[in-house]
């Protein structure tokens, strides 16, 4: 089957003039998902009261649309659940991975590494106590930098900034060589690359749901335990919902069977009703075909881009093999730039201290947005149209 | 000013023939709540989309929303934030006062908490090793079970099968006495009876919202931090948006100033949508007023309860002083007879082993839905009405 893109643009809302490449960031709303939460608010939290975590089947959400994300990660059916955020998540598997390697007292992990990672696994190693260690090298030498000493290997797969794709396959290989687990980090894989957890023998990963799925600020995070260890990991963060009883309310934890022991609080099933409504964009969708359109224009993009913008410096891989979803140049005045590129209509974003990102979306975004953008790029760029004191100013967030 | 419950009740959305008295699980619908949502995802997501986080307010959601709690709680102006789940926030709190308590290891909780409470504090205490415990004395011993090996005490002030209510000043002092630090849980006080933080000297709370709150199913948590701690406690579950500095992406974590720092990822903005309009509906209203309506709505139920029903045992305590805002019975077959009142237009809920639990909330239940279902509870027992299959066949969740 071939998707019809001119179709499953129309799926969405994009505000009339807007070409929207920040769907890495932050994805455009479905046109599915107002009636779907209102009909969560109305008929279900509104009619059914408590009695709609059976009948309109609250409790099951995160394992049922686990499944869905599974398929886009090359996941085993059951291996994925839903809840909390990624920080959270990442915080639990690490702490899992810890316990399963309970002689060795290292986190691995890249400086290109989205920080919250590695805030949590600060926050985690120093929790613990000496000898523990978060130990971070360049992304390139990561694998040099694996031995023997490190529990864990935590990357994410596409770097936030460059756009970088690590190898899954040969990085988790690698780990396992030297006894170490491997946790990949999914924010900008999931729903952007074909993965393939399975496949790749992957033990964690885990995954936002608000950037290329389009669930919606602040939909929560995905989480996925390999089968072979969902039955004796520990999460240390561990609550009543990850329990193998929760309405037994019994005194002692019991981890419940398989990757539901990751579940923690009482889900948010306003966000997960969102979530639900945008994977049905991906029901028939095949990922490498995502793959292919997607490649196909970022480098139509980026031969605009360098054509008519000499002074910015392309730094995503140009090898399709070694890059995400997204395009980034860098530029001293980035910040300004973006500025009146978004002023225009134009919307990626910037990431300190110098770079343009630009996500490229399939779904919604086609080769006549790809030119309109570098276009516009190329009139901000060519008469500094970014050198006003209103794009300099810098806003809290971007 | 006196609150005028009539008007209040206007402002939910209860279904015809019900009578909610589960308010103390799932508060029911606010009507402004679903025209905030739809504003959210449609103007605000929908239209402005990445640039909403700052043009819509989003990133500030948490701390503006919590000011609003902590009015109702007696927190101090800048101690409270919103995210995650009860759970997360507990174990934050917890790991934060053990660092703070680095010379002991013991947390003190009670038999009658919230499981999730007793089950985060044993993943903690399991992750941290030999040597630090989970010790559980009965509520009734508490104070006791004191010592000065205690580094925190754990406590949920209204016990959420009894109803009984602990003397969170005294329980809190008698901590402090022993060098240890007090945290509470309010997840049935919060909007049910009047909390004093600041003047009970607590160092920490946590609370959930979707209950007394009515801010919806998976709505997040609450978390406080005694502005005398908040500069200083280390949060071992530590996120970007808890950082100095999130968009600086610095790679070492430095805590932001204050409670900010327990914020952890990006919050789940559509829920935030809802709360905020949930809270709209505590404008004006002072807890000592709903206070003194919900124990006279109270004490009605339980006399006209106990008239009516001698099989019913009253397992909340008579003394006002010593509960909260639901009144519980006791009864071999309580499953059964929940379910038999809720095919009846009377929702409480069942815990187990034995519980029917009914949550009191005068701003939409008044003195004629309490005469009914006290009436109908007496039909049901009279008449042995849930003696039936229907009845008895348990649901997973109720």
């Amino acid at each position: 089957m071939t998707i019809d893109f001119s179709a499953t643009r129309a799926l969405f809302e994009i505000p009339e003039g807007v070409i929207y490449l920040d769907g890495n960031s932050l994805g455009p709303l479905p046109r599915a998902v107002p009636a779907r939460v209102a009909r969560t608010i109305g008929a279900e939290w509104g009619e059914m009261l408590i009695t709609a975590w059976n009948r309109a089947g609250w409790m099951d959400l995160p394992e049922r649309l686990g499944a869905r994300i599974g398929r886009l990660i090359g996941a085993e059916p059951g291996s994925v659940t839903l809840g909390d955020t990624l920080s959270v998540k990442v915080f639990q598997l690490l702490s899992a991975a810890l316990d399963m390697r309970c002689e060795r007292r290292v986190i691995l992990s890249d400086s290109g590494n989205f920080p919250s990672d590695l805030y949590v696994a600060q926050g985690l190693t120093g929790m613990l106590g000496p000898g523990y260690e978060l130990r971070v090298a360049p992304p390139e030498e990561i694998e040099d930098a694996l031995d023997d000493s490190v529990a864990v290997l935590m990357l994410t797969e596409v770097d936030y900034r460059t756009g970088r794709r690590h190898d899954m396959r040969r990085l988790t290989r690698a780990a396992h060589h030297h006894g170490a687990l491997a946790l990949w980090d999914l924010a900008h894989s999931a729903g952007a690359v074909p993965v393939d957890l399975a496949g790749c023998n992957v033990d964690f990963a885990a995954g936002c749901t608000y950037k290329y799925l389009n669930a919606g600020p602040g939909a929560p995070a995905f989480v996925y335990v390999a089968p072979r260890h969902a039955g004796r990991i520990r999460p240390a963060l561990s609550g009543w919902l990850g329990h193998a009883a929760p309405f037994a309310f019994e005194p002692q934890y019991r981890p419940a069977p398989g990757v539901a022991r990751m579940r923690v609080g009482t889900p948010p099933v306003i966000q997960l009703a969102a979530l639900e409504a945008a994977l049905e964009l991906w029901e028939g969708v095949e990922m490498a075909e995502i793959r292919a359109a997607s490649l196909v224009l970022a480098d139509r993009f980026i031969a605009a881009v360098e054509a008519a913008c000499p002074a910015l410096r392309l730094v995503t891989p140009r090898d399709p093999a070694q890059r995400g979803s997204q395009v980034s140049f860098a530029h001293p005045e980035g910040y300004a730039i973006m500025q009146a590129l978004i002023a225009r209509g134009v919307i990626g974003d910037f990431r300190a201290p110098d770079i343009l990102r630009f996500g490229i979306t399939p779904l919604y975004i086609g080769a006549a947005e790809i030119d309109r953008a570098a276009a516009i790029l190329a009139e901000v760029m060519a008469g500094r149209l970014w050198d006003a004191p209103e794009y300099r100013a810098r806003a809290r967030v971007t």
